[in-house]
């Protein structure tokens, strides 16, 4: 479906250089795009290749606003801009609503309107769907869970007994949630291990996006929570009694250990591994493949750690430089 | 349901200090205790935490006797302690016998007595099912596996043909048990990589857990074994031809590479990588995220390694101490 | 079933000593092969006991030529001629063709010849399916995804609409090909991350096997691409967008960022983490564990690279070196 690049702009929030009547149906990057696509440039030295493109308009910083070639679309943030475009352009796949015959649900069930049961899902006694979730195929929820609306539950997920989630949460294939956190007590004795209590919940606030075959466990008494508008990426995982806060960012692989706080608008790389009872303070950004043992605090808003253990990564790169410096007279 | 204090002492194998008429009905932790819970404290600092709170009664150590304010109930483990009084409390969700009428079972599957098979569960050719096992939704399982008794296999497992189970063994949801190992040889000719045949097999012995999505290969010729009692918390990756002895604990994200062998009472932390031929012996312990070379040997019951390439961890901190003073003077 | 060792001797490629009536009908190692098995021996220091074992003949290198005791098959890469006559013995288990009763397949779903679709499949709207491939129990596979001849798509499978795949592609347990990729944009005034578009696609080229619980992420607006011949092991991550050349090895639990591009032929060892537009030139060798900083260009064929930041794995060992030696002064 068509529209004017006026209409565009309109979404984009920004100031429009150029024919209005341009006809918008896509979005591109600069190398694929073609008439009736808009691209968007970042980064000034890349505006010359999107103004030689094909595409049919081009969503830029202020440092384009002199630019001839192309229609324009002049925004503070172009980035944030484009994904506004885009999400209007090209909705996410609406799931036909309806129960499909196959679905297993518990007559105590309780489902919303327009909800998507899609083929094989298994609903146990208890649960409690939203108004137009979607819930994928094969995927398996325990008893007495509770989905908000809006909920994208992609194929084979697994959610465990009681766990709770908001409004607008998306959940990726393969991923399991609620599942037993890992804790043992060695009888001196025998030396087996014993399982400590694995009865608490999990509650998942709005917003949140959990990527696919990423795990997060449990509580052993109390709750593990996820807050709002926290995003995670593939295989992550989070155990048992984590707290993270609001609009945190946790990229693919990484592990966050038992009773840790990860408190809102922190950043944390890929492959991080943070050891049990951490707290991570507001807006500390971990670097890939860092470490932060045990029980440690880390604060800094806007600061970065590397290494490990995680340290400041101005004292980090300066160890590397001296190491590499020895290394090299040695 | 409510326990008197004096029933729950010998669960516990506690000694009571106070009012053994006491009706106990669940476990807390110190902050969410209510007066019909019992909590426990293991570290001296936080008995005063313990006694204020709303608990009905205290599990603690032997420091704890002279305490007053609450019943008590002294044990030389408080934690085992406990943990034992919570699997009294909160016993495992019980899963009723029977089996789906969605469950896709193959005529010559042997099925135990009060085993509970799912919706949507696939039991292939010559499966078979010790009794009061549970098999949850979704969970796939190939020809010829056998799987013990009182085994709780999760939802979406899924169990490659002829893997082994004992009794008593738990699987989370999402586990890949008994996929063909990661071995090829490379046809200098052509550049192209050929299979080397994955032909082994997979055993796990009694009482083991595996968790959520945590891949167990088969073996390439031989078996991969995991020995009776050791826990594997989520995510983690065993290569094929691996052999885990007894009582062995490994923590979220680490990856086995193919023919280790993991001697009994090792504890491995999470994200720690193991190559291949590596033999991690009696009772060692690998700190988090640490990295074992090809055909090293790791020895030293009790002892911590750390770092890339693990050695000692009073070494690898001396190192660290060592850099960071230079990098400072530098 | 059994053969002549003359007939062996053609399927691996070798010259054959000693009695070529010897009939054999499986390969084992060494330790537990039998009359009619056949082993081999790579490194001359253990033919003495692959000439004692109780195989029926030996596969060996030249340096074998001499050997006696036992019938011999002499090649040029005895690892190879082994994997070879592995894959004639033990073919990998057919899959009985035929459409199952409970697998739900939209009325548009072209399938090939001899397709086996196993319980519980989801073949959604579009969905192509190529002659002799076997979709596994419990896989779900979205609209508009076209799956070559040959392939072997393993149980409970996830494969979000639009991926394309080649042929002779093997998929493992638990995978997840074509999920969004983690992309957003954060709105500076509300401090909500909003989603970038993840519109692309996801392309599998032949001859690729994925392993058990590995996630594949579409492109964001273009493909992630897998090239030819491609092996992944298990729980490996790939990002958005990310171009994957023709026969590169990538074993478990490793993490490529989103934009990377990694040439043929590189080989990437377990839980390596490499960051966003990083390219891994042609042939380079990264080892267990290294870390790529972002938009970092790795080149070397046969270089091997290692520690965060990845370097020369010379320089790397001898930074460790001086490190180790300062400690022990220190």
């Amino acid at each position: 479906m068509k529209h004017s690049l006026a209409e565009i702009a309109g979404i984009a929030g920004a100031r429009l250089i150029g024919d209005e009547k341009i006809q918008i149906s896509g979005i591109a990057n600069i190398a694929s795009a073609g008439a009736e696509d808009l691209t968007f440039v970042e980064d000034e030295k890349l505006l010359g290749d999107a103004l030689r493109s094909d595409a049919g308009a081009v969503i830029a910083g202020e440092f384009a606003a002199h630019a001839a070639g192309k229609p324009l679309l002049i925004a503070r943030n172009p980035r944030l801009a484009f994904a506004r475009v885009g999400s209007f352009l090209h909705p996410a796949r609406r799931h036909e609503p309806g129960v499909h015959s196959t679905a297993i649900i518990h007559h105590s069930v309780q489902l919303g309107k327009q909800v998507a049961i899609q083929p094989n899902v298994v609903l146990t006694e208890g649960v409690v769907v939203g108004d137009k979730t979607r819930i994928g195929p094969g995927t398996a929820i325990g008893a007495d869970v509770v989905i908000g609306s809006n909920c994208n539950i992609a194929a084979n997920v697994t959610i465990y007994p009681g766990t709770k989630m908001g409004d607008h949460v998306t959940v990726h294939a393969g991923a399991v949630l609620g599942a037993d956190g890992f804790g043992y007590v060695r009888d001196p004795g025998t030396g087996r291990y014993e399982k400590f209590p694995q009865i608490g919940t999990l509650v998942i606030e709005d917003d949140v996006e959990i990527g696919a075959n990423t795990t997060i466990d449990r509580g052993a008494l109390g709750p593990t929570v996820i807050g709002r508008g926290t995003k995670l990426d593939n295989m992550v995982h989070i155990g048992h009694n984590v707290q993270v806060g609001e609009n945190v960012v946790i990229a693919a692989q990484t592990g966050i250990s038992g009773s840790c706080v990860i408190e809102k608008n922190a950043v944390i790389a890929g492959q991080v591994g943070i050891a049990d009872h951490v707290r991570i303070e507001e807006g500390a950004i971990l670097g890939a493949q860092c470490g932060v043992p045990s029980k440690k605090v880390i604060r800094g808003k806007g600061v970065v750690f590397w290494g490990t253990p995680a340290r400041p990564i101005r004292e980090y790169l300066k160890e590397l430089a001296v190491l590499a410096k020895l290394a090299k007279k040695g």
